[in-house]
This record gives C-alpha cells, sequence and structure tokens, in this order.
C-alpha cells in the first residue's frame, strides 16, 4: 500500500453534480417523469469517490471499484443540483471502504451508498483485462 | 400488488448487451483500459430486471429501483458481448427482489446484483416529484 494512504480514514470530499437529463430513467421519461436514475446515481457517487482518492496513489497506480450498496431514497429532478460527500472510513491493504451520501437540490437525502475500491497498479490490470476477440 | 405478480417468484428474464463505448471507466480510459464501469454493469441489470418486471404490470404502474448491491468480479472489455439474467427471488407486498449474474463474453462471472424494486402507481409517484425550482 502506498505510504501516502496511511491516516485516509476520515478524509471527505464533496462534489456538486448537476442531474443531466441524459441520466433519467428511461421508464418513467414517457410519463413526464424526469428523474435521476440510480445507476448514475451511483456514478456521480463513484466518481467523487476516486477522485478524492486519485489525490492521494502515486503515478501507475488507480483505484477499481470493487462493491457497492446503493440505497435510493428519494427522487431527483432532472435539472437540479445534486450534492455528494464521500467520506473515507477505512483502509485495510488494497482495500478502501468509502460511504457517500447524495443529497437533493432541497437538502433531502436522497441516496446512500457504501462503496469498496480497490487500489491496483495499471500494468498488472492491463495483464488481467483480455481484449474481446483475442 | 395486482393480482398477476403472484406466482413470478422465479421467474427469469436474460437479456444479451453490447458494452458501449461510452460506458467505459474514464479513469482507465486515458490508459488504453477500455472496460465498462460499475455503473453501467448496474444500468444494465437493471433495465433488464425492469423490463422483466414491465410485462406483469398492469397499465398506470411501473416499479422503481430502491436499492441494489453491486459486486464487481471481472473487467469487461467495451466491445464486448455482456450476458444478464435477471431472476425474480421474492415479491412481498409492493417490493420485488431480484439477483442478477452479468457474464462475460468468455462466459466468466463478471458481476453479482442483488437488487429490490418497489411497485408503483405512476400517478402516485408524479405527485411525490418535486420540480427542482418550484
Amino acid at each position: 500500500m502506498p505510504p501516502d494512504l496511511e491516516g485516509l480514514e476520515g478524509f471527505t470530499c464533496s462534489k456538486e453534480w448537476i442531474a443531466e437529463e441524459g441520466h433519467a430513467a428511461l421508464h418513467l421519461k414517457h410519463m413526464g417523469l424526469q428523474v435521476l436514475a440510480t445507476p448514475y446515481m451511483l456514478l456521480y457517487g463513484e466518481v467523487t469517490a476516486r477522485e478524492c482518492l486519485d489525490q492521494h496513489l502515486p503515478a501507475g497506480m488507480a483505484s477499481v471499484g470493487v462493491e457497492a450498496l446503493v440505497r435510493h431514497l428519494a427522487p431527483i429532478p432532472v435539472g437540479s443540483r445534486v450534492m455528494i460527500e464521500a467520506r473515507i472510513i477505512s483502509v485495510d491493504g488494497k482495500g478502501v471502504s468509502i460511504v457517500i451520501r447524495v443529497k437533493r437540490h432541497d437538502g433531502t437525502l436522497a441516496g446512500e451508498i457504501y462503496h469498496v475500491r480497490r487500489i491496483v497498479r495499471l500494468e498488472e490490470l492491463k495483464k488481467r483485462i483480455k481484449q474481446p476477440h483475442s
């Protein structure tokens, strides 16, 4: 584990997003209901958490998401602001656990995510990935 | 609960996807690693599960995702086939639990998702959604 990951527990990052129209739940769209689909709530949360970790990783290393538990608590209208707060709760070997809270423009808690990322060497990851037609 | 949801336990749907280039993990892309990001694995899984349920819902009703536990087990190269199998494991009131398995083009298990959807009346859902500037 890179030494600068030690002591990261409790480190918190926040990021503001705008719920994009292209990220609406398609099956509700035809009813005039333009709300963010759960996978995009996870996307906003993962990117916020990853960027929070990235600033502490040495060159040649990255983190990959291995697990996420997503609870979608309230609808987020498309076009509205979404506040994401990612808090590192533990660093254990190459695994980093992060809790992400998603708040709606009106302050309502719209989602909670428990997320685990693994620190990997990019060169090793490359070897693990076989191309589809190889 | 609509009467035709009774007896759905064990009902299974399968759907084949192609991992889209626009759904690659962006932080790995600049390294030449074109692999599907976890939120899009969830997107493919949720859409497969929702369409599986939709065919059993009467007009005016829909399902919304409320919870998902995603485990990402193996990388999925962009451009390759992804097989999704969604199996309804229980129906309890308005809640439907679904287990989703994600297989890679070479047969490797690439992901597992435990997913809960809630059956809602579209008219009631509409009332719950406040527009961002209202």
